[in-house]
Formats: structure tokens, sequence, C-alpha cells
């Protein structure tokens, strides 16, 4: 989908995200020359022993180049001192994307610290991931068979469709959406599940000792599933609170209502109340099973 | 682990678990013979197909032989009449053990219906599973290195020795546990988690329609691993909660407290609870991994 190569990439962020993008980039020939940026010591290091990138710095003042397309792969918390960055270290038209899971916020942030027209800009989210961190678990495959949601700032612009293509070269389907819709949808498929995850863990950490003892020793249950979400990157996820608030506080309240009904079944014993919902359930799964974005799950231990 | 194969099984109730239960004894030469009861005639047709069993019936009636060995498979809903039928039905003494997801209300229902000392029954419950239900989705391995925890009503009685070996050489680990203890521990690593589950799911379908389908194709965001769990048997599930009423509604309440708690640091932007919170339920994953009862996801979709 690209037809020659990009002379130079930048990654900014070598997470699992970041990492796999610029495993991706090399993989399917996207650009010929791929620098990366971090600010931790540990992932450099880690990075330049998995000879990922041709590149690493630890900060812009560092970088004497100038770059084809950069890619922005930190926590939300950080795009407001990074697009303030940018602005003044661009030098030349520049294709941008990244990969924030909120996106009204990412416009936001754009808008109120860039005026710098040579930053061609397109937010966008790869719905892809896993609960591990940082870029030893990163892998190019990961955004094989996956959406990238796109919320261009303006849809006419002409780099939307050079910055979509580099999206498909790297094995996603692309799909445009508006921002606030984008951020109540993610809010339900991501943001309230991660929540809710790292809830129920939570309230087993509580529990008195042995108890809590047992818990994790009986976790194949089902609580391991919530476990292997509670396994993401606490920061990455601290922000997508703060940063899609309203929506996630909305679909909270969709959720505990919800909840309180299944609650009260228990408690009223109206079973035929709970096998409905169960098997209404049940056909959500079996759709998304149909469309192939269910993954797979091993139940043995891979020894 | 077992000396010289038992002579006969019987395997009651065809599901994912039964049928595995089936495999596990042929592949492991527990007994010579293996008979399966099932009141689902498409079951018994697939059971046929598969050839996971010697003889298959659809009802005690039909059964003229005796056997060594019996493994109750079946919804918890069933246990009251199949205790009455096999209170008649057993004329010789018999090993007979269980899956069911709860213990109290199982031994109470054995209490209330046998009165025949040819039954030596141990209340037990493995614990592995997939949230695929049927005889075509079972294998052998389903239980290795999983726990298989047992509650014996009388922990003396010689047979719980006889027993315990007859899971061990399926592959489980026995561990002996009180009734009571193991539906409070088992509310929280398996019944919540699965209510919770249903109940995002449920939330899911219905929000607009458009929203709905959205949910559905960007589901791979950590929704999906909820759609997972809520793609179990409903009517399994439906009995858990009836029989296990007051350990769940108990850790239902937990839950509700502690989700309120990040629902309020949300509201006030209390990011430094959150990251704390989430941190601390990134550390019981790790846990989990070490003791090896994680499972493997794989992200991407087998082809």
């Amino acid at each position: 989908m690209i037809n020659k190569p990009y002379n130079s990439a930048l990654v900014i962020g070598l997470g699992l995200i970041g990492s796999s993008i610029a495993r991706a980039i090399k993989e399917k020939k996207i650009a010929q020359n791929i620098s990366a940026i971090d600010n931790n010591e540990k992932t450099i290091n880690k990075t330049k022993e998995l000879k990922i990138v041709n590149h690493i710095y630890d900060s812009f003042e560092n970088i004497s180049d100038q770059f084809d397309l950069i890619f922005i792969c930190t926590p939300l918390s950080s795009y407001q001192s990074l697009f303030k960055k940018l602005n003044s270290f661009v030098k030349k038209p520049t294709l941008i994307t990244d990969v924030g899971s909120t996106k009204v916020s990412v416009i936001n942030d754009f808008k109120s610290f860039v005026n710098n027209d040579k930053l061609l800009f397109l937010p966008a989210h790869p719905i892809a991931g896993l609960e591990k961190s940082g870029p030893e678990h990163g892998f190019a495959k990961l955004f094989d068979d996956r959406y990238c949601i796109i919320t261009p700032i303006n849809s006419n612009d002409k780099f939307v469709e050079s910055l979509s293509n580099i999206w498909r070269a790297i094995g996603m389907t692309v799909e445009i959406m508006d921002a606030e819709r984008h951020d109540r949808v993610l809010a339900m498929t991501s943001h309230i599940p991660q929540l809710i995850a790292y809830s129920v863990v939570g309230t087993a950490t509580e529990l008195e000792n042995q108890m809590k003892d047992e818990v994790i020793k009986y976790s194949a249950a089902g609580f391991r599933d919530f476990t292997r979400l509670a396994g993401s990157d606490p920061v990455m996820w601290r922000d997508v609170y703060e940063k899609n608030k309203e929506a996630v506080l909305e679909m909270l309240g969709r959720f505990s209502e919800d909840l309180l009904t299944y609650q009260k079944a228990i408690r009223n014993n109206d079973l035929k109340f709970l096998e409905d919902k169960f098997s209404r359930s049940r056909e959500i799964r079996k759709i998304i099973e149909e469309i192939g974005q269910a993954g797979t799950f091993d139940p043995t231990e891979k020894n």
C-alpha cells in the first residue's frame, strides 16, 4: 500500500504499542530509517538490546534530523508538553499520528499547543493491545485484522489519506469516526471493562489474608481473565480516566444500574430473568466470534 | 496413580466438563468401560459421532448395568432429581463424585434425597473450564495443572482417598476445603466475575442500535474478554446464582462499594488514587502468572 518507503520515521514512546509499530514499520518496509525517543533509561537499553530501531534518543534536544513520519505512543498526560516540543521542533511538513485511547482530549491539546502548519496531524486509535507493557512484549503482527479508528480534525485535509495508508500498511482496517463518538464507544468497549477489571481485582486484594491467597490460587475460574486486563500499564489507564471522564461516568452509571437489576433478580430468585439475560449476552459473543474479533484463549499453561 | 483400571465408569451429562472427563478417563486408563447418560438428543448424537464413550443412554430406565464410578456433570438444578434416581438405581458400593460449582447446596441435596449407603459420594469442584459448551469442545487436557477442590461430607470416609486419586489421575491437584468456604472463595473467583461479565455485555446490548454495532465491531479493546466469559452456558450459571445466593450477594456488595470509590476518584480527578489501585491490581496479576494459573491469551486470530 506504500509505493515507496518513507525516508525516516520517529516513534515517540517505546512501550508495547510504540515498539510494535517500530517493528511493523521495519517489517512492512514503511520507512527506511526508524528512530525512537523515550525518557526511560531501562526502555532505552532494552530497545538497543532488541535492535528494533536504528537510532534512539532520550530527548528532542539531542535530535538534529527531521522526519517524514512521527508516531506519538506515550500516555495521554504527556501530549501537551509533547505538542509544545513538536511545535518548535518540526521544520518541514511532517506526517504525524498517534495511538491515544481518547480522541477529544488529544484534539483539544493539539489545538491549544500547536500553531505550526508543518505538523500534519491525524488523531488515530489502533484498537489492538495486550496487557503487557514494555518494548520486549511488542510484535509486528499485533495490528493484523484489527481496526484503526481515525478522527480527523478536518477530514478534507490531503494528508489524511497518506496517513490512513500508513495505518493500512501496518496491517489495520481504517475507519473514520467523530472524536466524541469514538470516546463514547471506547468508554463502553474498553474503559469500562478495564475499570471493572481493576475494581474486581482490587476487591480481592482487600479480602482477609487467607481468603486472598485462595482467590489467587483458584483464579482459573474467571477471575484470571480480569487479572489479565488488570496487568496493563497503570499510568496509561489513569490518564484515560482523566481524559475521558464524562463518557466513562455516563457508561459506568448505566452499568451500575444494570448490575443492580441482576442483584435484585438473584435476591428474588428470578431465574427466568437471569437465564434470559445470560442467553442474550451469549448471542453477542457469537457475533464477535463470527466477525473475527475474538482472539483466542488457551486455558492450558504453555510449559 | 490408579494401579488397576476400574471396570466401569458412568458420566452423567456430556457437556464441556462431562465430555472432557470421559476423554480423560479413556486417555489415562482410569476405567475400561465408559458409559454416559444425557437427556439431550443432539448431545447424544454428537457423542456417538465423536466416539467418546462405549455406551450412551438417554435415561436410567434403560441402563441394566451397575458401575464402579459415577461422575455427575449436570447443572445444579438437576441434582435433587438425580440423587433421587441414584438412590434407587445404585445396588452395589459405588464411588460417586461431581463437578458442581457450588458445594453447600450439593451436600444439602445429597443429604435430603439419599439414604442408600452404597452411594459413596465425594463433592468436588474441578477449577477448569472454557466458555464453550457441548461435547465437541471438550478435551482431556482441560484439567492438567489445575486444582480440584473437594469438600468431603465426612473427611474420614475411606472412599475419599480413592476418589481423590481418581481426580489426581485425571490430571488435577486435589485440595480439601470446607463447603461454606469453597462457596465464598468461588463467589469471588468465579461467580462475581461471571455475573459482571454478563452484566457489562448486557449493558452493551441495550445501547442504541448504531452504538451497539460499533461496540461489537471494536470489541478487541477489552470488551471481548468479557464476552468470552459471557459465552458460557446460561442454564449452568443461572443455577449457580440460585444455589450460592448469599455468598454472591455478599461479594457483590463489596464489589459495588469498591467500584463507587473508583467512580468518585474519577469524578474528583483523584489520579493518585487510581494509579495506586491500578498498580496494586497489577501485582496480583503477576502472582497469578508466577504460580502458573494464568492461561495464555493470543490476541491474534487463528486463520
